[in-house]
């Protein structure tokens, strides 16, 4: 199943959409897709919903779409976790995951004008596959626990501005967290519809060259791992999102480094998780 | 006024002290102390309503405190904000704010049991400043600017575990966002009641010793600086918290390393923020 929110920024509402490309309202089942929701057993109820044709179709056309998960309680990312990502980053291979964080409220819908800050010159993309926390995940005691506390995937552009994250101080946070800096979307896609995410193809294609082309294949640690990882050190909660770090290809390490300005856009793809397209514009 | 949250975890009541002492409940007015109602003007509405005489009047003894604002959409840290305390870490004086993220559900109450991570051996307490924005801040013209942007001041307990958060990657947040590891409160105190934020004492007890003895006097970056300077990178958002950092004296850097473990006590104190007391207990 692929959950999707959509319509106005704040009033989105709960979709899901199927195989066969029909989008059915959830309103009558939740008011969002959100913690809670998600903490109810929201995505069992769906599908039993749908197998039971209670919900009503809707017409998704020329609505926006917004990301696929509201409010989530925090974004945790993983830096430098694809090893050509972090060669050309002149980063060496770490021997843990780097766990740094984003602002929550940057999480924007997948096709949501971005915002290169103000004084920015340094705006960069990084195509991710992200990971939602489906049930509370607390000191696992393996990376095979993590599939059941995961309720889906989705894209995610990890939106960078590297003078505020490099070079502001040691910590990353502050070039993360810029406002719109985490499209996410457009669905939210359950775990049954992923055969292995560790074979998933990722792809960024900016102002119409493709400049990311990796695979999920080439993480230094896997989704379960990083899952596992991070709840020896934090509760994961039911809409928590895992950016799980980037192939190489950004422009920090293009030669010319062709760094983002306003009217560029880029096109972001995962295998079997749809497509998302930002323009940027000045803030 | 000090506005404050009373009862079981998740349940609390929306109350505020008055400077007499009594307590008064807020359930007629909100239904939390959260970003919808410091975003609707919460804090007039409770100031308006004291004065009418209009609040039922309700008795806290026995009952748990909860932390001042619930479900913070993001907790911001300032690192190395003291000059006694980059000097105690070993670290320059930062030329910028260090900036920083805790997972915002790491947030508790200011009574509550703090855990020791397990397989943690450098649980730290760092006594700070916390600032609770009111209404949203973003590219503020002026430091100025930042007072009308500011809820109310807090008791924050930044709890950190040191070898998570500067041994296992260079980015601190992991170290920063265990289970409970922020302690805020009890109160969150209106602007009118501080005359000077940088004129407040801040004390930490350890186990019976007074182990931190700073005052905001002495922050690199006082308080308007640090939510303008935050608002150049990120949207401020009403509830949101802004830990400022803190004094020297943290176990780190004192002489035996002296860290948390099971059993022990911390006793926080600001001048007119109150008294907060935590004992730590292993996970």
């Amino acid at each position: 199943m692929k959950l999707m929110r959509i319509g106005a920024p704040g009033a989105e509402t709960p979709a899901v959409r199927t195989d066969g490309g029909e989008t059915f309202d959830l309103s009558a089942l939740t008011r969002d897709i959100d913690r809670e929701f998600l903490a109810a057993g929201g995505v069992d109820k769906v599908r039993a919903a749908l197998a039971a044709g209670e919900l009503p179709e809707i017409d998704p056309a020329g609505l926006r779409i917004g990301a696929p998960v509201a409010r989530p309680g925090k974004v945790v990312c993983v830096g430098l976790n694809y090893r050509d990502h972090a060669e050309e980053t002149g980063a060496a291979i770490p021997a843990r995951p780097v766990v740094f964080m984003k602002d929550p409220s940057t999480v924007v819908g997948p096709y949501d004008t971005v915002l290169i800050p103000r004084g920015s010159t340094k705006t960069d993309w990084e195509v991710e596959l992200a990971v939602v926390i489906g049930s509370e995940a607390r000191y696992l005691a393996d990376p095979a626990e993590a599939a059941s506390h995961i309720a889906g995937y989705a894209i995610s552009n990890d939106v960078s501005e590297r003078e505020f994250q490099l070079e502001y101080s040691a910590q990353w946070d502050l070039g993360k967290s810029c406002e719109t800096f985490n499209p996410l979307g457009p669905w939210l896609v359950t775990p049954d519809e992923i055969a292995d995410p560790q074979a998933l193809g990722l792809r960024l294609v900016a102002n119409g060259e493709l400049r990311q082309n990796g695979d999920t294949k080439n993480m230094i640690f896997d989704v379960a791992y990083l899952v596992w990882y991070l709840s020896q050190y934090m509760v994961l909660n039911p809409g928590d999102v895992i950016n799980t770090g980037t192939p190489a290809g950004v422009a920090l390490g293009l030669p010319g480094t062709p760094y983002l300005r306003e009217g560029d856009t880029v096109e972001l793809s995962i295998d079997g998780l749809g497509t998302q397209r930002q323009t940027f514009s000045n803030a």
